[in-house]
């Protein structure tokens, strides 16, 4: 009642309020957010790819862990919202039907529709936050990594090993992440001295196979005398590229050097073991939730800031 | 209206259900659902185990991926509600407070408080569903794969290659799943007329870092020769094993045969290529929701029946 909520008649609120300076009363946080209507929940909205078991991608585990344990310590559960990728994003229905109290966007696309659901959220005052995605221009919140810096890292690690002719496995243009990674990528090459060649450019989505799928052209160049290492947006592409390359007959690490990207579990435990570049997945989740569920004096929306990336030197560079 | 929901008088009711009947009325899901104050949710509870990324562990991240599937095929929304191991486990409030229309719970342990927890959901008609776990005797619904069968077979392999004294590295007893291993291999030993030997019997606690730690005792055992071949009850602890053995100087595969289980991603790519038993995860998770969010007509609470699991021959063995 001394929040402000539903109709009271102003001399009641005057002598409630008296009262309760007198008694030194002090609001309790449960009770308001039960005054308040709130749903505890924290929303976390899910790209869903068909035949891909989400949750055993490193990426978006890493995410939801560091989410899911700052949501536990803040006494938050967490509603996860599976989205198609092409399907519908009313995110700002979650709010209305008060389904959640506070949401984190994972895998945004800078497409037209996301963007509006978006700016809807923020119109509305819903507090929101992205994370390994950022807009521009748009003053969203969000909890990003130094990509640009990583790749440009990657690179340069590869033209300091002396190898000269570096393809460039990149995920779809559509995500802030892969174009800061050709960002870095061009960057590191420029100050080298280097071109970007086009024939140097694939494209994968982050996938395995995509990665696996890709071996041909790239072992084609590797033949040709084209290519002499591969930087990889992605682990998972990576893995898929190294089973891809022996296949063709080139051994990965030894006649074609690749770098990956994540650090993931399976960059460490596969053969030969996978260079890349570590990012700190669980604590960008887990800082994304602690911004919006218990926001310290610094968190201004518009005061994002990138997380430092390493790079991760072992056997395939 | 139609449904019996809230009072109404007899005549007004005769009168709707006439009208409606004349219409050629059917009742509509979503008003349905709204009219009765559904949460549109399905809760899953997940055990959380402090500096474990929880949806970094396959096991987890698989079934609820299968969850996460079913889910979204039903239209409905994962809440995940993170417990402490010793945390409070005050299920049926969830459905009391109308957080969820139906729950699935992970990692249940055969202790007092979990059996005491979920009889009150079941005394209370509230849908729920084990999924990896079972509880002899309560006529909880689950969903649970064939563990004994497994670790049969698991164990039968190796005395098939020829190794007679096999170590076994278990999981907790509190988890059904663990008793079920146990089960499978001393059927298999007692079978070929070997002895279950109490030296030979090692705990861990499903961590890569627990079998790690088993290594130094595995290790004095083999070097005595007293062992041959090692079972491990998941593939997280099979692989910490193996990194510990190699720092005592044992080529795991070589001089000490390795079976893990799960067939976990982490199984297919480490080095040597790890023997072990493929359990179907991601079909547990969507049989377990399907069988809460779209059940038919033969899913009997108490006809509950175990997914078969698979033996897989890989290098390690």
């Amino acid at each position: 009642m001394l929040n402000d909520v539903g109709p009271i008649k102003p001399e009641t609120r005057e002598r409630v309020l008296a009262a309760a300076q007198e008694l030194g009363y002090v609001p309790n946080a449960l009770a308001q957010r039960f005054a308040r209507r709130k749903s505890g929940n924290i929303g976390v909205i899910v790209p869903v790819v068909p035949k891909v078991h989400l949750f055993t991608t490193y990426y978006f585990a890493e995410i939801l862990s560091g989410i899911g344990d700052a949501a536990k310590r803040c006494d938050y559960d967490l509603l996860l919202i599976f989205r198609e990728m092409d399907g519908e994003r009313d995110y700002a229905k979650l709010f209305r039907t008060q389904k959640v109290d506070a949401c984190i966007v994972l895998g945004a696309q800078n497409v037209a529709e996301e963007r509006d659901a978006l700016r809807e959220l923020k119109t509305e005052g819903y507090p929101f936050c992205l994370v390994n995605q950022r807009f521009d221009g748009e003053g969203f919140m969000y909890v990003d990594a130094d990509h640009e810096a990583g790749s440009y890292e990657a690179v340069r690690h590869l033209l300091e090993r002396g190898y000269r002719d570096i393809a460039f496995l990149n995920g779809p243009g559509a995500y802030s992440n892969s174009e800061d990674r050709l960002a870095g990528y061009t960057r590191a090459l420029t100050e080298a001295g280097l071109p970007v060649r086009k024939e140097h450019l694939f494209e994968g989505n982050y996938s395995r196979k995509s990665g696996y799928e890709a071996a041909a052209g790239i072992a084609r160049l590797q033949q040709e005398g084209g290519i002499d290492a591969v930087f990889a947006a992605n682990d998972r592409m990576a893995i898929g590229l190294m089973d891809g390359l022996r296949e063709q007959g080139i051994e990965p690490g030894k006649q074609l050097a690749v770098v990956g990207y994540d650090d993931s579990d399976g960059s460490r435990i596969v053969s030969p073991r996978l260079s890349t570049v570590a990012v700190p997945f669980y604590e960008m989740g887990k800082a994304a939730a602690l911004r919006l569920l218990a926001p310290s004096a610094d968190d201004v929306p518009n005061e994002n800031h990138l997380l430092p990336v390493q790079f991760v030197h072992r056997e395939t560079s």
